[in-house]
């Protein structure tokens, strides 16, 4: 299988398909997941084209991985959250759903348990709050 | 909470703790975690200090991240996996047990459920039968 460039998470790259986002550089694009598994989970892609971690090119790593922390930081501080899980899928059998490499960032709180992935689509005027949080601590 | 020296980790780097290697590497180390999630999961840590992704110096994520590419494709390739998981969890809340930065790699295979964190202790030679495939996959 190779890329496909008309993945959702290309077109959201090519500006072809709308997203909530919270941070944005040369290498690096940052949003709210649509199907949070917790309030304020946030999505971190490089621009540059791969599936996943296993095909991409190295070079972008440090990059894409400045962005992660910096966005982990601030989801913590902005969602007020104890805890960060950070998770990154490769291949559907380890639940990947979008073929663009991505990084998912989920803040956690003690005794609050995370929802499934990819369960319900959260309500766009609250992702908007919850990105309006993470922003104000970038 | 300071970087405690003194962390399993930290011992395990210093070589005063025993692991079941897979690779190191001048800024990185990777070895079988002794609580598997799924047969054939590896822990990768930078060698420089940090508890977590959140305090970690950006400048070693370049070399962080080429060793989790390089693990994460010989575990797919070595335990013949359907799929990768990389995991990483910031602060208790988010199931962290160590405060050294590290990255799980956790093969998936269709229609297998991961096992409990922190559930089973391996038997040795079972995590060393594990290594080697890993290893000649490298």
């Amino acid at each position: 299988m190779s890329y496909d460039p008309n993945n959702i998470f290309a077109k959201i790259l090519r500006g072809d398909l709308p997203c909530t986002k919270v941070f944005e550089d040369d290498h690096t694009l940052a949003f709210m997941d649509i199907m949070p598994q917790a309030k304020g989970h946030v999505l971190v892609l490089p621009k540059l084209a791969s599936q996943s971690l296993l095909d991409a090119e190295p070079a972008m790593f440090s990059a894409l991985f400045a962005t992660v922390q910096k966005l982990a930081r601030a989801v913590k501080t902005g969602m007020e959250a104890d805890g960060i899980v950070v998770t990154q899928f490769n291949g559907a059998a380890a639940g990947q759903t979008v073929f663009h490499l991505h990084v998912h960032i989920i803040p956690r709180w003690d005794g609050v348990a995370l929802r499934r992935h990819s369960g319900t689509m959260e309500d766009a005027d609250v992702l908007k709050a919850h990105a309006a949080k993470i922003v104000a601590a970038l």
